[in-house]
């Protein structure tokens, strides 16, 4: 049989369900899983039991795995024998906040289809690509009564607030963790022309810092030239962290950093756009360090971002306060080499070094640390993955690294004892963490049959 | 007749209505004279009728003068004849917006009395000071049928977003504003044992400033490294500002400042017990410019402060978000000399000369700019003041300055004519614009009694 004959049969089994599936994926679109906000609590667990019952007529072994947070939902089907290779899946069934609403165009969890898209929150990240890879396990299963390899699902509840939960018990399920290959489908490429599969990511640190000045806000005429203004410190400190060619002046902060060899190097695709970028964000890619590319800088550098900033009062008309208190959110991007736990406590000890005499602070590193990843790029798994994405949309298809993190990978790669590539279908411009998050259509049909292919050249040992 | 006498007349007069009187003061406390939140249009028209009608058993013609915004109440009464000089006394209507509303003990319009403190948004600035002037007025027609000079009051709503209606109708009712002596009967000092009456304050402008960076909030995995992220522009410009001396560095910022003569510093009461400050607002006197005392800092010398501040998310949890826009809140206090117009174009074009390529900023001056006033404090008026306000408590009077700024005054006090004094009950721990905001019932008193006594002290020419 051909490639393509391979991938058209995929098709036509997906296009056989098309209309049904849809309205699956629009039902579990509508449960707000959102795993940072308590009043979403049971809606996460119903993400969880909407998957069990999605899968409940396939031969897939399920089980809950509780977790100090929201559980772990894990399945896995050894029918194709001792000698194939065992693939394991990660997915997640939660989803970011949906702050600021006011800029959605539609609700964000009363999905809408407009021209091919489906906005809703979640739509990609990551219920969307979640969705093709547990269609196709399931079609298959309906279609042959079994898959080509030897499968295990994991589909956490707690990636979008770092995944402690399933940290936490990752040691406790060693065993059944244990494949092969691991595809981390949470992941994507630049342009619908030009396929990727990514060979590595950053690793992330956050943290909340809360710096107070007085048991109140304070009349900024009375108290102004008295009283130190929290927001002052504030944004003293945090512009003290970057020097005018964007490099983090905290001591020791690249400390271990490994930059890419020049065969990694030309192994990568660094190709960037501008103008795409700019009429798709109405953007300039003018944040990075000098001298280096935008893509260069986001998927081999650090970075120190203030993802949030709040302090007194920001309505509209005015307030003459000074504010008791102020805020800021940052993260920190590492690169394969440094150590983000201890990134984080750079960044608090300078933080707690700069305080200016009347202002304390409260600085709270999140949960939810991970290393960056860097893979083989000539793994079975990664030349597969490349193989199925090129054959899907008939182009070929490059090897990327990416920006953004998935804090479990790093440990996940590690208990799985296997090989990782990470893939999926998200686009740059489906403004997921943001209003308006949107998913093709056509990319849902897609990452079927990108999994679908995976499995078969994993299987067959092409 | 002794002083003494007067004075416990005064009180005596007080004490006869203190019942009833506390009844009308907590009805005017419960209306909701926002001037700032179109959701309190109603309220704050509620406001002024609530004042018509409390003084409508009096002899004073009263008006209500249209302006471009909130309406302004205005009396007079020149019963007590041609030769008797007329007293223009200044209050307002209207109150700041209540938020942070969760740092309330109780409701802001719902006042409560506890420890002999009248707990609600208002009840200091400027209802509470109002209050006491109107029910003395009240009170002496009542009693007296007349008053000792003749009286003009001026009560405004839109004290609190910058006095532009008032400001814009002065040119026309330039006539009945004449006066000889003006009362600004919104200020306070330091300390009960300590009563001061106040020879000047400082100017203000307010701006917004909002960043732009994108048509969306972005991932800063994907987009770190890539963007220039709003908060960062603007913590840097922003913290550009400032030196580490706490001085300006906006080019031309400091231009015109009129120091204090040494004369006038010799008169004027500087005293700053720290010890008091500390425990009052668990905040430190750290904030001023080097090498100056806190109060030299905060009543003569110009701020810039950020009111303040918000980008991105900063709610519970964490978003990795690079925020699409990112805002600020500064006003500029300025002193005597100083032009506070030109000090905020000095600002905003400081700001649009530092943005970094990629951001484009969006800066809005704010109506209810105005001018530092400073006075001769051997005027009848302040002398006045000075001998009533020593009276009713018994202590000596000194004279002080101010920080805060009541943008109206400097054109007010050119309008009318005359010497201005601003004195009022005001204690720097009432949480003026601030959660918990209180006044003292003892202060409605000693307010009632010391608006007698000057009315009486200006009509005998004592």
């Amino acid at each position: 049989m051909s490639d393509k004959q391979n991938i058209a049969d995929l098709g036509a089994l997906y296009e056989s369900q098309e209309h049904s599936l849809l309205d699956e994926f629009l039902d579990f679109l509508r449960i707000p899983t959102i795993s940072s906000e308590k009043q979403f609590h049971e809606d996460t667990l119903n993400g969880i039991s909407w998957i069990e019952q999605f899968l409940s007529k396939t031969p897939l072994t399920m089980k809950r795995w509780e977790t100090n947070g929201f559980p772990v939902f894990f399945a896995e089907w050894d029918g194709a024998g001792k000698e194939a290779p065992t693939v394991l899946l990660y997915n997640h069934y939660d989803v970011q906040p949906v702050d600021p609403l006011e800029l959605w165009h539609s609700e964000p969890f009363a999905p809408e289809i407009r021209n091919g898209e489906i906005y809703a929150r979640g739509a990609q990240d990551n219920k969307g690509q979640c969705f093709y890879v547990i269609s196709l396990i399931r079609a298959l299963f309906e279609r042959d009564g079994s898959l080509p390899v030897n499968v295990k699902l994991l589909i956490e509840g707690e990636e979008e607030i770092g995944s402690s939960g399933l940290a936490g018990i990752l040691d406790q399920h060693k065993e059944e963790l244990k494949a092969e290959h691991l595809l981390i489908v949470d992941f994507g490429f630049t342009d619908m022309r030009r396929p990727s599969v990514c060979m590595g990511m950053r690793g992330l640190c956050t943290m909340t810092v809360k710096l107070k000045g007085s048991n109140s806000d304070l009349h900024s005429g009375v108290h102004g030239g008295i009283v130190y203004n929290t927001n002052h410190a504030l944004i003293e400190i945090l512009s003290g962290m970057r020097d005018a060619n964007g490099k983090i002046t905290i001591p020791g902060f690249y400390d271990g950093v490994i930059a890419l060899s020049d065969l990694e190097k030309s192994k990568i695709n660094f190709d960037f756009n501008e103008n795409d970028y700019v009429k798709m964000f109405d953007a300039q890619p003018t944040g990075g360090e000098k001298n280096l590319s935008p893509l260069e800088s986001a998927w081999t550098r650090p970075t120190l971002e203030i993802n949030g900033i709040a302090g007194g009062y920001h309505g509209n008309g005015f307030k003459t306060v000074i504010p008791k208190e102020a805020l800021a959110k940052i993260s920190c991007r590492t690169v394969v080499g440094q150590d983000p736990w201890k990134v984080g406590e750079l960044v608090k000890n300078y933080i707690l070094e700069k305080l200016p005499k009347g202002i304390t602070a409260e600085i709270t590193i999140h949960p939810g640390i991970g290393e960056a990843v860097r893979t083989d790029p000539n793994s079975e798994v990664m030349q597969a993955a490349a193989r199925a994405f090129s054959e899907v949309l008939g182009k070929d298809c490059s090897i990327t690294l990416e920006g953004a993190s998935v804090p479990i990978v790093a440990n996940l790669t590690k208990v799985s004892g296997g090989d990782v590539a990470m893939i999926g279908y998200g686009l740059p411009g489906d403004n997921i963490h943001a209003p308006n998050e949107h998913f093709g259509l056509d990319r849902l049909k897609y990452g079927f049959c990108a999994i679908g292919r995976i499995l078969e050249i994993l299987g067959s040992r092409e």
